[in-house]
């Protein structure tokens, strides 16, 4: 199941790049973020940016910004115009129905009195609302509604402490973090620095990767310094294909500042006494690359694991396991693994269906989904079939699915689904249908195998995806010790469950 | 001579329409918009712009910008988004060199306290640094180089006497005025009023028109009241296509507030003692409409004028006399009048000729403008010409067509130029080539005739210049008594001519 | 009144261009052959294409073609495929309802046994429908509507005569001359030859200039022999924006063969006897840039002596006379000199309102024509006026534009039209509106005056068209030396007035 | 792999439907085409076309094509325009480089003496070049390259024996399949009647499926017989998006002609005596979607053998067996099963990698196809990896991944390729790359593992695979008793796999 299908969808990914050594450097720097953003592109379609900056002068970004995917957006052409650039961080946007404007595209720089900021964000402020009453009361006209100009606008804001000839980022930033606790991960460039910030919940995530010399195409260049840099991105995912290396995870809370010299943490802003972290568990369901690294572990065998937990869960006698390609693949896998049953593929995806025409009243219309899949009936023809999906939202995309596989011979289509049903919405910068359209709040959903022509169907325990996503005990060893290492004592394994539990990590503002 | 080939540009055309008479209107108020920027294009083709509001709701806008002219930007499916709406303000803006991006499209809307504000403006702020400082030091982080965001955000401010909870619009538009004198031309929108302010010096134009109903296309509803309303322009060209017809120009420093009800003047904001108006006197020359209205008189019969005058400044022995079309006609009928000699077409236009491409080495470079004229050769074989052209700025593209002439049989070719040569920049709002650039501060301007081919030219005085504008004993009585009215007891006519003698109506600043 | 306006159509223009001297040429034919487009653009703003060929290769040409302007079909980056060539032809159509398609744009291309040919045309076969029928009967399928695919399979056919290896093009042409008698101006060109070929009744026009060498930029190969060549176009008016010189008309029936060598006339295809020749007398009316030259005379001049004709066949007593520009302009001054009335302007023109959107029921719509324009009321207020106008098709733009006069101050309104009211179809490539919608057809027209709202409306009456036409004596002598001088002894001048008058020049066939 | 990586390329997918029942059906043909071509996408995807029939007229088709994927070429806008039709057919392309133009976009239409023909058709003629000059000799000019107007203008030729005013479109049919015996599948539709085609050889698919009426959105119109038809198309895998039903396969050498009535076998054009059948194998390997059915089998059982029959032929001591997305899964899955090895994934695909920028001596050129995967390194670290590729064409893309899996701590890389190395051309529509560049004929083929970086590499043997493809005794009755019926006697199963070892089913002409 896509998201556009489930109806639930990521807000941004976030990318910057800075080279290392000396500058000018021979880096590519705007091909670098480019392509990390590309690997990011899961995380949203709508629009993408890049803002580049020599080093040199505080008061000349260079901006590229669009509607579309970042291939899209960024030809050579307009890559030409980023040039030449020593750092430079990127932006790419989720399609949210309704705003889907340019203005709203990042990433958002404003002039301040000691030159531009650039500022790209991934996540939602939950006190958003008295946080831009507060500016206009200062007197601030606010010309978008992105959380993006407010987050800018208040660190253009000078601190009561800091002289007016040399502003002090950091200062800035804590104020902006004292402001709002979640939910966040931004990259903030001034001239010749990237400041990599992550809430003190670390409610979204961000990773540090070194980039080493590849060489050219030839090989030559092996060793050549003048290509090394950082990167900072959303999502670990980006790095394998600009050749570079994960380094290390952003803790929650912590402002690390990156220029040519090093990677430094300049603080750790810590969350109120006792409160747990609270990474968003859906990164690991729907949202991540299963190749992204979070909290020391492969998303892939998280997902993996939850598989193998609903197969202990929810067994069921039958022929062969299968799955709803191609996000639910790693569940269906463990579940195949862990009960002993055949895996075996039995639709197969058209990836050239898109974004389908409607017409009233048109036959077609009701196909719906069936559309985007092709049947392998010979795989399955009187085969009692457990299917494995990653979510069901909404309940109605899953129910031509096991149309089509009884129509084509299936004997019994047993739904398994690897993670538990959304009930509540997200604060912290996820899209999730109304409450209404959540097929768990509805009266279907008692009868929900009837309702969707399943002979079973049953979803992941709560407990089952926490314990999935946090057993992996070199993961938890591994994340502790970073703790431990950043002096971050406070830390406390935890994952934002609100969206399955209606409980959020902290109060919410309006 | 077209002001592409000239290399000076006007900034901007503003366009306001609201609905008199009870609401929701039955006046198609984005279209009546829409072809009053048609009507403003040649104030600026660079970008468009378009921000409707229902007049009900203080918080949300109707908003389309576009990059291209008016009717390319605003097509019948564009046009929808901007429906149901009661009043609205319209921008066009000119094609500056470098910074033509989207973000500089007006008009600029910000979020306030009170709620929206759209500000659409004309004109160039002549201490727009010493404001963009203050405002940064103030902590708003500023997005663009535009003029309209500083203005924007300056009236975002809430004066010291403001209760939080009634805004007050009209004291926060004279702080605007007190802290910056001019030259600015600008439409407020804000719910259910426009707010229109001409600069105390009153360097652009702005003047107001009155719908009346003219029915629809088979006659009905002439008398309709449901589709009278107000409309506001930089020029009252704009009023004709729209069926709408001229009330009267705003007064330098008026503020106009505009409702439903009816269209005020709220106050005068006076100049220093002692200080002219300043109307920028190049608004009679070059960028208006032929057909508009300024000062109680008509731009075309003031250039016919200078042509008049130019006969007398600088007679000719000649067989005819011509017109570098198509802006120069209205001088060319006045010269020939004047001076007797028959008015003859020498040159016709390819009107399809646009940007030309332009490849190194090519030999159809050289031919330059030439491209863009036929040559009716059989009107002035062997005979002397006076051809009169609006301007000579550069001095680059009069040459090929005096060399066209006389290759096609002209016998002698003088040049008459219809306004004085540019020597100065302009801070006000105008495009001029750099003082490098302008012929008349070159050497080759001692032997002007022989450098561009001519067998004589010269150009208008600027007292001659100076007179045609204000000679009209009509015009001046009319504004006089106008300014009667308006109370505007310390009118002085006056007119800005910073460009040809480099004395500015207010101090520079930087 | 533009073409859009009436409702009138020229169908196409053609133009070609071939390098003399030695080969690879040092001359840009594709840009040549752009510009030479451009100059011919108002002929057809639907589709344009080139094909271009190195001369070498019968098997090869370069083709490009697009939907649009010339200068938006031929970027740069278009333009370089066109390269490297010595020759090559282009065309550009008119946009006709319907069929406004890619495939009908040309030139039209085929593969014959003996290689590629490329066929650009203007005009319409009259017995085009027993063509196609007797191509098809033979076997062969036609892929598009167009007469220039007819003609193109037409030319790929063997006569009896020729041998297997050696096509004899010059047989080819004659035998499609002798199969269609009217209406056809056409470039054919085959590996290193253009072939220019003009009808016997010369309907469509058809010219020859002589590229001269003009060096560069810095006036560099002023004298380079490398940079000679021909150039074919439908109108001379495209000749000057390229550099070239007027050479001579392409002769009734002549067939042109251009080499890199020389232009040599290889045949002239003569008329039925007693059949004069039979020009288009609407391409002096309206079609032709004023500064084209037909039969030796300039088209501005004929509409002149249209203009002083008039004022001869219809005087009126008056303050002034004015155009509704620009087309009329000529007969305007014509008239007004005529009748020593002072010419004076009372419009001006928008050229930006271009295809204005339609909404019904909107008010904006019965404005109508008058959106196109300005009202010039100083110059006319409290007068009497006489307005020509260069037609009155169909009846139904004029109107608005005599409201706009009367309600801005006009006296009287007088419209003079400077040619005689259309009232047949044309079937030599004009579109023409249907003969129930032209006005002279119309019960409406019995009372023209009243309909339209003018004090009185008199056209130009059809022989005092034909007189302006015909009566330069210049004209006539020279072109009947031309006559001779190509041993055309058969030779009449005659210009075809069948949309005036019914009578054809060719029997129609269906 | 891709094909784009790999280098080989089918030309084209076609697809017909046509409504049965009362005529003006309810059934939505265009949208009906439309999916069914978006179900043929990967056969081809620079261009689309549609050509539809109301039926009733056979004069007048309605058609649209444009360069792109169906999606983009068939909005909304664009189906509207192929409305009111009861019948047509549709066509994509694949992107050959060089001539992709417009011009040869499908289906190729011309008007006849009987009306007009539309074509669609897959396949290249062996002969194609005696038949142009065949044509070209009778004095038809080719407007294109395309075998498919080379088809339709053979098509257009009278035989000797048809009366003029009855055209027999069978004898057309059986003539053309006189001249030329491979390779086309082929659609034609003429007034009422699509004639649906195989060449004697069937070395291209065609397959028959009928419309079931499947109800409106809410279920009504089940029985709705207005909503029949019959559907023609490439592969069986597009009917299940259109809710279509599998019918039969067109056999070798059959024209089907479908009507509204009925679908008939007209005749079968045998093979000459002894000739086996010749269906392109790699339309098992590669080119088909696997759910589509050939010869009574899925294409992906087949592909599972040949990973099954792999791990016989070519077995290894290894950890686990996995797979390069997407395409070699089911290999993958069969290989792993039959060595009893688990199935793991390492690979994950980026799908919105696409076309990337390529920039001279960028770092990030080396990175190659590795900017299409991610690596899921937890599941392979320290394991023998036996991956699994469908094909290794040029050898220039395994190797990156190879380098990926080894530095992501893979202990072992061994290729198992699941189809046999490609050496030859291919003349009957696949395009291949050139001999030089096939990795096959190269000298580094004899250290293949040395030269791509693996353990050890082994492809299928050609027997392997044709076993394979031959041995489902199911498959191979069905077949035969389908050819039993269709009294194909001389009917012997084969398959063409001249590109492996070079002997060809006709003699190659040129």
């Amino acid at each position: 199941m896509e998201f556009e299908e489930l109806g639930i969808g990521e807000e941004c990914g976030v990318f910057g790049c800075l080279a290392a050594g000396s500058w000018p450097t021979e880096l590519d720097v705007p091909h670098v973020i480019t392509l990390g953003l590309v690997g990011l592109q899961h995380r949203g379609q709508e629009s993408a940016g890049i803002v580049t900056s020599d080093g040199e002068s505080a008061h000349s970004f260079k901006v590229h910004k669009g509607m579309g995917l970042v291939n899209h957006v960024f030809s050579e052409d307009s890559l030409k115009k980023l040039y030449v650039s020593n750092l430079g961080i990127g932006h790419t946007r989720y399609s949210t129905s309704g705003v889907s404007v340019l203005d709203n595209c990042q990433p958002f720089v404003v002039e301040t009195l000691h030159g531009k900021i650039a500022v790209a964000h991934n996540g939602e402020l939950t006190n958003a609302m008295r946080l831009r009453r507060k500016l206009m009361r200062h007197g601030v006209g606010l010309s978008t509604s992105s959380d993006s100009e407010l987050i800018t606008q208040l660190l253009a804001f000078t601190p009561p402490l800091e002289q007016d000839d040399t502003p002090d980022w950091v200062a800035r930033i804590k104020n902006l973090m004292n402001e709002t606790p979640t939910s966040y991960s931004l990259l903030m460039m001034h001239k010749d620095i990237i400041y990599a910030v992550r809430d003190p919940y670390g409610n979204r995530p961000l990773c540090i990767g070194r980039l080493v010399p590849v060489g050219d195409i030839n090989g030559k260049g092996k060793n050549n310094a003048a290509t090394e840099g950082w990167v900072v991105s959303s999502e670990s995912c980006s790095f394998l294909s600009i050749g570079a290396e994960y380094y290390r995870e952003v803790m929650p809370g912590e402002i690390v500042k990156i220029s040519r010299y090093d990677v430094q943490t300049l603080d750790i802003v810590p969350r109120p006494q006792g409160d747990p972290a609270a990474f968003c568990i859906f990164e690991y369901v729907y949202f991540a690359r299963p190749d992204s690294i979070f909290e020391g572990q492969m998303v892939y065998s998280v997902r993996r694991r939850c598989g193998q937990q609903l197969a202990i869960e929810a067994p069921v006698e039958a022929d062969l396991v299968s799955t709803v390609p191609e996000s639910a693949t790693p569940a269906a896998l463990g579940y195949a693994q862990k009960c002993g049953l055949p895996y075996v593929e039995v639709l197969c995806k058209n990836r050239y269906v898109g974004r389908t025409f409607i017409q009233p009243n048109m036959r077609l219309r009701q196909l719906g989904v069936a559309k985007k899949f092709g049947v392998l009936s010979d795989n399955f023809k009187g085969k009692r079939v457990v299917l494995i999906d990653d979510s069901i939202v909404r309940g109605n995309t899953i129910s031509p699915i096991i149309k089509l596989l009884r129509e084509s011979g299936a004997k019994e289509v047993h739904i398994r689904v690897a993670s538990p049903p959304i009930k509540f919405p997200c604060y912290m910068g996820i899209n999730i249908p109304t409450k209404e359209e959540l097929i768990a709040n509805r009266p279907e959903f008692k009868d929900l195998a009837g309702y969707i022509g399943a002979d079973s169907v049953v979803y992941l325990s709560v407990e089952g995806l926490v314990s999935s996503v946090q057993e992996s005990i070199k993961a938890r060893q591994d994340h502790e010790n970073n703790l431990k290492t950043n002096k971050f004592k406070s830390g406390k394994i935890g994952h934002c469950t609100a969206c399955l539990v209606g409980v959020y990590p902290v109060e919410l503002e309006w």
